[in-house]
């Protein structure tokens, strides 16, 4: 019998989020799983890593299944790190991170605990996939991505990856029986329009809540804006060389020596 | 007599740090300078944003120059919010971060607070520069980087920038005297080999230091890491689309549906 992919599991939501449960559940139908996720949430943390502080670890058993679990001081980015360097006697076949209580389609990429652990884990050389369901509700229901998961997460297996990239999956917030299927997608030009909540302290000081408006300008139908609006589970590659190599010939004609 | 630029200026080693008092004693001969900068060192935020606590400002008053400076709790991407969305009444002509006491580049520019401030101005649609001097010094001489700084800077003023993109200067800890100018790269395609050192606390528990070893196996003269090793300065442009657009095809002769 072939031996079975070792599949590295972490998240953003920290170790007891409905979604990360929901993906150790299908990766224990895959390969053999270890769980290495943030011991409390960790949303909006981009790819920061913990370089001024301790980190710590420690072997935990939350719900069933066959999966080791770990739970980590750390970022996402950390945790990845951690499993790879420190807990696992050999490279995982496969890192997943999710699912996300929440989009990381488009512009959300860049601030995404979840696809920065992907990330991290493609830095690594590992094949690596970020889930997310576009419902920020903590009780979402996640049946429907179930079957997605596992097929993607097989041909992912199966093909691998390009070196350098991972992927970034969203999943709409819909009932399995209205999803349209998968769809091969762009990151659309969309972004944040931030307005600042601000209030005054008991003792009469200004501070601010981060608020804001999602806006999307992009109306092209090969983006993953286009897909999820539609009913179809968005799929974008994600590259981490973040080099804009179509202004290096533009930079070369400025003149750096003009006064 | 035309307007002056109006410059925004933000760094993720805190408000205090050498490295950005001399990036505003820079911007202060080429513009109006409001300085939006975190209250305490943020290295290794990545792109992290402050969406589950509240934010801070302070107006203060540190060294001499006429830039207005405000000191945030935030992070850096944060700091540009709020530079833009509440500090200003009007958008900055340009957004500078850094000088970064460190170096940021190749994969670096991914675990940047620095950067990440830069692409955040980018995405806000401002012309936005990140600078790093690759010398971890608190101390370190950063006279030789002034005159470029200011060319660079002009130079983006002039001519703007493509649409979704930002530059990523770096600096090789040199003497004025031996620099051989500026060189208009790609990110290198080197990584960090982690080691995390492991240690027992004082009541018996394991905890650990995330180190490391960066690793260069990408000899291209065309990279940032050739360019700094080479006696130059280093200008990288940088996309916020992650899209591996090449990756499409291929992941489109995938079978979803295979069983």
């Amino acid at each position: 019998m072939p031996k079975k992919p070792l599949i590295l599991v972490t998240n953003d939501d920290g170790i007891t989020a409905p979604g990360i449960r929901t993906l150790i559940e299908v990766m224990n139908t895959i390969g053999d799983v270890v769980v290495v996720a943030p011991d409390s949430p960790q949303s909006g943390m981009g790819h920061a890593i913990t370089i001024n502080s301790t980190l710590h670890i420690e072997k935990v058993t939350i719900g069933n299944g066959n999966q080791l679990e770990y739970s980590s001081s750390g970022t996402p980015a950390d945790c990845v790190k951690l499993g790879v360097k420190q807990i696992l006697d050999r490279r995982p076949d496969l890192c997943v991170s999710g699912i996300n209580h929440g989009s990381n389609s488009s512009i959300n990429v860049i601030y995404s605990g979840t696809m920065s652990a992907a990330i991290e884990a493609g830095i690594e050389g590992i094949p690596a996939i970020g889930f997310s369901l576009c419902d920020y509700n903590w009780n979402a229901n996640f049946d429907h991505c179930k079957a997605y998961i596992k097929t993607i997460a097989e041909n992912v297996l199966k093909h691998g990856l390009d070196s350098g990239t991972v992927l970034n999956v969203n999943f709409p917030k819909l009932d399995t029986t209205e999803l349209k299927g998968i769809k091969v997608c762009r990151q659309a030009k969309a972004n944040w329009e931030e307005v600042f909540d601000q209030r005054k302290s008991p003792n009469g000081k200004d501070y601010y809540w981060l608020t804001g408006k999602f806006v999307n300008l992009d109306k092209g139908e090969d983006t993953d804006e286009w897909a999820l609006a539609n009913g179809y589970v968005s799929v974008v590659p994600v590259q981490f060389d973040l080099t804009a190599h179509h202004s290096i010939q533009e930079l070369n004609t400025w003149d750096f020596n003009e006064k």
